[in-house]
């Protein structure tokens, strides 16, 4: 029987993570207990809030051991199964961590159907990410009809389904990313009303023009310059969800000032300005919804997706 | 007849507003047309608010014209009517500034029973002040019983109705004010659990003392150092009504750094905060809620009120 390779965190990073802080390493194969099932890992998601579990640092989720198998979501294949709702072969989401195998309680486990969509999705936009997006925007965003909102990562796993859900809901959406191609491919192929590249040096002049009614919704996900130029454009009542600063996650010290906490406060009470962190799981009362809405979106085609898929663990 | 004093705006004030900006002035008596009525004041009412009508920078309001009368709601009598609706003596709510007489649409006009209430309580816990503290609480901060609410200015007009309303909706009260005479009042008067003296030098230890579970609700009048150690004690899915940054009103430049806005956005993610502002005018749907809640907990005793009255114009 194949060993089990495994990615483990062998050191936490300061600021930038690079090779040394992952390690490939190999165990022996687990077996399952009663109740439980051996899951092959097929699809593995790499999120960025797993910058959050690689540090100490207080964050909304428990971060890994050193020397611990790293944390994801997982589709996988059941290889050997004791409990009694799964079979050898069927395909399930589990929480299981980037390695080959892994033992999982089967009440831990949701199993999948690959004939009502590509089982990849459930780590994609019928996942976590599209559940994401679904209720930092339709609980939070709240955007009507006709009025401007604006996602950051627009190309991202979640910014391409903020975007689509927002203009499915009548909205005008703006996107910003990093490059050229990123932003045609959402204009295109998403439907943005335009999109933005935020490393242009004239980007807040150029935000200010593809948003001339103003701004009344930022799907925030990068923080630093994207932030600021969306606070010179925002329009009284809007509303930010706020779910990702991925544009921070490898600071380690507050930057050099001016003090721009007051004149924020300042703005959120002069606009009334809403800004709400959240994470999915606050919602969970919304996973129904969600499953319905975006199985028929994706369906009908109203919402498409695209993956980043790299083969091997390695 | 007698003419008619009027308070105007001399001059705009640069930060700390002086005796040089405003300035005391006579006018003749003006007379109503048709539909008007002239309104005699009685009480006027000084706000926070205030400081920002004085300035052209962007604000929730229209600023005050130099050399014209200084804004702000009045409670008044009818002197002369040409209005169906209204008689020489009935008590009325304006919003006709800082002068002895004002010529005012009749139906800008709402009638006030001083049987029901004093007419001087339509200007503080039954006015514009009570409404505030009663929207942001209840449709931003919504304490639930056993939560712990901090209310900043806690013996001010809004901070002393806050905590009031959330004792009432079962929460934990805890004061910041800026005496030990204020202190005692809203504890010993208005039934907070405590309250803390934010020029204390151990202020901070003193807030986490008082909050030994963490904060739920800040209700946000102040900003600086307030929000400064509220922000350190906040719990997860904590809310923050913000409608004034008293602190803050007579600044005209960033402070210096280092800039805590990115570490205010990473909190916001991480505690899963939402910070809101807002106007009770955002929420007029809930004024007749205001006001039966508002009249039984007064009648009732539930909620006591203070007004801080100064005879004169002058």
């Amino acid at each position: 029987m194949a060993a089990n390779r495994q990615i483990i965190l062998a050191r936490r990073p300061q600021g930038m993570p690079d090779d040394s802080n992952l390690q490939l390493v190999e165990a022996d194969l687990p077996a399952p207990a009663a109740d439980q099932v051996l899951v092959e890992t097929i699809y593995l998601s790499l999120d960025p809030y797993m910058r959050g579990l690689m540090s100490t640092a207080k964050s909304y989720a428990q971060p890994v051991a050193e020397g611990a198998v790293m944390a994801g979501q997982v589709v996988g294949r059941v290889s050997e199964s004791r409990h009694a709702d799964f079979q050898q072969g069927d395909y399930v989401l589990a929480a299981s961590g980037w390695q080959d195998y892994a033992v999982q309680d089967g009440a831990s486990l949701r199993k999948l159907d690959p004939d009502a969509a590509p089982i990849s999705t459930a780590l994609s936009v019928l996942g976590m990410t599209g559940f994401t997006a679904y209720v930092g925007l339709t609980e939070i965003g709240r955007p009507q009809p006709g009025e401007t909102v604006v996602v950051s990562a627009a190309s991202g796993a979640v910014g391409q389904v903020v975007g689509q859900i927002a203009r499915i809901k009548g909205a005008r959406v703006v996107g910003v990313a990093g490059a050229p191609d990123k932003c045609a491919h959402v204009v295109d192929d998403y439907g943005f009303a335009a999109c933005v590249n935020y490393k242009d040096d004239d980007f807040p002049e150029q935000l200010a023009a593809a948003c001339p009614d103003g701004i009344d919704v930022y799907y925030e996900n990068v923080g630093g310059k994207v932030f600021e130029a969306v606070l010179g454009l925002v329009k009284n009542l809007a509303r930010f969800p706020v779910r990702g600063r991925i544009g921070r996650y490898n600071d380690s010290e507050a930057p050099p000032g001016p003090d721009r906490r007051p004149a924020l406060m300042s703005q959120i009470l002069v606009n009334r300005l809403n800004i709400q962190g959240f994470l999915q799981f606050d919602y969970s009362h919304r996973e129904t919804d969600f499953r319905r809405d975006m199985a028929a979106w994706v369906q009908n085609g109203d919402v498409r997706y695209q993956e980043d898929i790299v083969d091997g663990l390695e």
